[in-house]
């Protein structure tokens, strides 16, 4: 189906199904007995244990199997600041997801505030509920903030999938690309170009695995401390890459770089650009839903490996991919935070699924290819142990 | 089964189930085009157009069928301030009965706060996520302020259940034990002890019916203005009620009344007070989970009509009765609140439900008969039309 064809069918299958959840029991009600355990009076009880035993809450609710899905609607998909109602449909679509992939119950909850002090407050209050907190399409910089004052404030996973989820596949899909084409991660030149959520935390995951020479770009060119508009996280970015001192346009951050990862707008990189990389240079165009340059005209100058967010092209860099599984590997070891080390297996976990079948087509694992998410789930709750993270 | 028998069985169904409700998908997602659909990049159509028509919202989305299950935990069951967390079986299985009874979607939200100002910022903020707001187990006479400011702000109900689930069940219940037993609200000297949640929207609903001689005793007494202790909403209760200007315990309050509400503490009413009412006395004795007088005590003593919370005793008054259809039916209508003439629909709908099978030990439907959830739905649907309430 072409895009047009997609927002039709997307608008009536919304439209047909009133939204995409919907609550289901997990226990009958059917006679007076079954009232008198599920409610009252059988139902003080659990109530009780909890009250007495504050961990029982694991064991005699749905807390540990329900995300909350948060956002403010601050930066949803291409569309932007469209508010909490509008937002609606991405988080049931998130919800509906992280169940059909990762068995996660997650339900969403649109937020009409953009204040972060508001927002922080709100999410803390509302924790009880859940045993983790996904945010999503919350814009930068507020997104950094609040994810952080929230995961010190709370004992259960905050994780910003536009950051980390969006970081751990793109992280994956490199670590096979390096691999074909014969290069180690520490000694590659790598430009990422968009220093929002998503490059930010690419930025930073790639950092942690190992790279040691990035440059990340925004529209003025590349990001070096002292730079005019260079305040705040792109500070902090400065801090940690641009190793030599690279200045000007993206154009000239490209030339000899051997990986271009872009995470931002439509169309910025040219033929001319890819060919005056490396040899055998990596091209990531993730704008979505048109890219920075097309997976053909990529091919066609050169790049040795190419990944969109598209479908319709090979090496599709998709979210689905780990926010189901990591959630589900927290959650079944009842984290209190999902770390470093944790994303880090993600990452292991998603680049090692590929297997015999890594070829430069196949980068990283399609989405319904059987078993990643419970691959990368057991490698997030063995990382969880390890760590420290984990509850039991 | 005994109580302690339901305690057993509870715990164990809780632990084995890990609560008690779960997020089903309404879509499928098998393949490339329905993630298309359900997601990116189909998604953003909805989202545009709930942008651009915010009405859209109850089209495209769960919304319309989604109520929040409001809660700080502060007055749950017998169990008094537990806390949000424990407070998470009672929410879960209401979600349960809202599925179970009224295809209400519902979903628990536990909020660690129990500073008003917060809860009404919170609940508002998160509103654009539900198509209603159920309150529950929060404490008088905090419940009061948080509804009223809520209901003020939101477009959309906002109802506690432990108030008005309540009044419409016992207002039902009483409408068909006045018929049988051959007297008028208007002329019943009516006695209700317990000047909480319930028994205030108890004494608001039956005012609203046409009751004009009502006596609510607290602790101390008949509540009358300018009594010691008689003041906030106990002062709105004096002005609404007492025109005898009736003093003292509640026994004497109950000599020559026709009829007796208990919602508060048991075992307070004796035989000998039963003994002192009017002819054919009317007692519900609703304190949970021991009433004020038994089921057996009170006929022994004369009662002509007792109904319990207990489901083991006829005349069950049980507020599942209500909250289904209550919900379903606003719901069905998109409607803005839940107002006095729904909440009196819903009253009539339950009472005459009973139809021929009226009689003493049967003056309100059993939980389980088919149909109640949708007579009050179709009952409450049409006062909301009629009354303005509704937006379609």
């Amino acid at each position: 189906m072409s895009t047009m064809d997609y927002n039709a069918a997307a608008l009536e299958m919304h439209r047909a199904h009133r939204g995409k959840i919907e609550i289901k029991g997990k226990v009958a009600v059917k006679t007076r007995d079954d009232l008198s355990t599920a409610y009252t009076p059988g139902v003080a009880e659990p109530c009780r244990r909890i009250a007495s035993e504050p961990e029982a809450v694991w064991e005699y609710t749905s807390k540990g199997n329900m995300v909350a899905v948060v956002t403010d609607g601050t930066a949803v998909l291409g569309l932007g600041d469209i508010g909490p109602a509008a937002a609606l449909p991405v988080m049931e679509g998130k919800a509906l997801l992280f169940k059909e992939f990762g068995g996660v119950d997650a339900v969403p909850l649109c937020l009409d505030t953009k204040d972060p002090d508001e927002i922080v407050a709100i999410v803390r209050a509302a924790a009880p509920t859940y045993g983790g907190i996904n945010l999503e399409d919350i814009s930068a910089p507020r997104c950094f903030e609040i994810e952080r004052r929230l995961q010190e404030a709370l004992d259960i996973p905050v994780f910003h999938d536009d950051q980390h989820g969006t970081a751990i596949v793109v992280s994956a899909a490199l670590t096979n690309a390096l691999k074909l084409a014969g290069r180690e991660l520490a000694e590659a030149r790598i430009v990422i170009n968009g220093p929002g959520a998503a490059g930010t935390a690419i930025t930073k995951m790639l950092l942690a695995l190992g790279a040691r020479d990035i440059v990340v770009c925004d529209r003025r060119g590349a990001i070096y401390a002292g730079r005019e508009g260079v305040a705040g996280h792109k500070a902090e970015l400065a801090s940690l890459t641009n190793p030599r001192g690279v200045k000007g346009p993206l154009a000239g951050a490209m030339k000899g770089a051997y990986v271009f990862i872009g995470v931002s707008g439509a169309r910025l990189v040219t033929p001319e650009m890819v060919r005056s990389m490396a040899e055998k240079p990596i091209i990531f165009a993730m704008a979505n839903p048109t890219p920075e340059i097309s997976y053909a005209e990529a091919v066609e100058a050169g790049a040795y490996i190419v990944g969109t967010g598209r479908s319709d092209n090979p090496n599709q860099i998709n979210n689905v991919l780990a926010f189901p599984g990591v959630f589900r590997g927290a959650l079944d070891v009842r984290a209190r935070e999902i770390n470093t080390a944790m994303k880090a297996a993600a990452v292991r976990a998603l680049a090692d699924f590929v297997g015999d079948k890594l070829e430069r087509g196949h980068i990283i694992p399609g989405a319904f290819e059987p078993g990643v998410a419970d691959a990368v789930a057991k490698a997030v709750a063995a990382a969880a142990r390890e760590s420290g993270a984990a509850r039991i």
